[in-house]
């Protein structure tokens, strides 16, 4: 399905919207003592009343303007619609982060055509951060964003949220020796990471066990500023699982080769 | 050494104007090109223009109003004063994060009376955060801070900047085995985790390879919020090495108990 620029921009000014709104029900509970419940599974995995408040808030405008359009959420059970058109909502990416007090969570909102995630938003509202994706570009705050040149592994920045994410031994090795060989290794990024390569301060990210809407809004953020993201074995991230982002295409085709053994 | 009242206000009041010193000094390079050059040794561990430009302006303004008191910071030699009283710099904590981008450094200033740091502030201009810890207290933006109960490691957030830091095979067991029984782990934190844990948003830290500048800063903060900072041994933290901070004492006794070992 494709848009023509002047819907892109409705659904952009839509997507902001949504940011809006997400933000005005997280940002009471950030910092404040919270009831937090475990969802169960392999991690701990937290969900909070913000979590829940902010995607009924952008459920509910979803709804009322588009009651055509799809909606796949973090917290609800997912909504098909009459259009091809989907909203792919993480109200809070980096729960364990927005938990523990620290600035690096962002609510992500995604448009997907059916086919791929052609607008991202990425929002921070503690620091006062909004990175914005299209197929026309990437900005941060209105300002354009671009990847920096980093051919090589061991000149690279690398950045992956937890080693506790890789589900299985070889992933976790190959991840292993992907970072033994970077010049530069940091944990604890979530989304906020994503962005920082968008803006080139970073220039790879390894991940795994991510959901759809874990990655889909941060796709046309890295893409629209120069940089690649895909799945492990080179196929589109959008389904998430095994995730490979860089600044640098050159850079990618090596960590794809480094790493596709275990996608 | 005691120091009364007044001349503790009067120390703070200057260790606020080191940290405007040190932010105007650090702020323009933050998020922009930055020539990086590595120093070598275990760690890559990178010195920017940045990081001595904002030691240097420390420096010039302690050794006009107290030339009597000795300066310990990263960047330059350390100076002995006259008085017992010294002054402990790190002008940017966290210099990882501060390439890729993330707003978790910091800059650390510590006065030190000889026997242990005294005062401490933690300095974040980018999200505009000052912490700031003495015998009286310890305060976020002026605002009084309190860590939390937390008395079991089971229900524990547990924060620690990376992995890699533990820098003997024991260690890195003895921290495995701390952090597969806490309730939520995080990577990622430097000095900021410090000050999340005075806010009572973070439980337990434990870390190891720290510098005597990378911790005297935070140790008032912590201990003025109700926390306890030691060695691993449970003896004084102010040397660096292998430290923990617990926001609940009952948790402290219940890690020196399991970390002691491989002290």
């Amino acid at each position: 399905m494709s848009l023509s620029a002047e819907q892109l921009a409705e659904y952009q000014a839509f997507a902001e919207q949504l940011a809006d709104a997400a933000a005005a029900a997280i940002q009471p509970y950030f910092r404040a003592p919270l009831a937090v419940e475990d969802k169960g599974g392999r991690l701990y995995d937290p969900v909070t009343a913000a979590d829940k408040a902010a995607e009924r808030a952008m459920r509910e405008l979803i709804r009322a303007r588009y009651p055509e359009h799809g909606i796949l959420g973090e917290e609800e059970e997912a909504t098909a619609g009459s259009s091809a058109l989907t909203w792919v909502l993480d109200p809070i990416d980096g729960t364990r982060a927005f938990i523990t007090g620290l600035p690096l969570w962002g609510t992500l909102i995604a448009l997907n055509d059916g086919q791929r995630p052609l607008l991202g938003v990425m929002n921070q509202p503690f620091t006062g951060e909004r990175y914005v994706g299209t197929p026309a570009g990437a900005w941060r705050n209105g300002d354009a964003l671009q990847t920096r040149a980093c051919a090589s592994l061991a000149s690279a920045r690398l950045m992956c949220t937890t080693p506790d994410m890789f589900d299985t031994p070889a992933r976790r090795q190959a991840f292993d020796a992907v970072a033994a060989q970077a010049q530069l290794l940091r944990f604890g990024g979530d989304c906020y990471a994503y962005c920082m390569l968008a803006s080139g301060f970073v220039d790879a990210i390894v991940e795994a066990s991510l959901q759809p809407y874990d990655i889909q809004a941060l796709m046309p953020i890295v893409e629209g500023a120069g940089g690649v993201v895909t799945a492990w074995d080179g196929g589109s991230a959008q389904n998430g699982g095994a995730v490979i982002a860089c600044g640098d295409p050159q850079l990618h085709a090596q960590l794809i080769e480094l790493l596709r053994h275990a996608a």
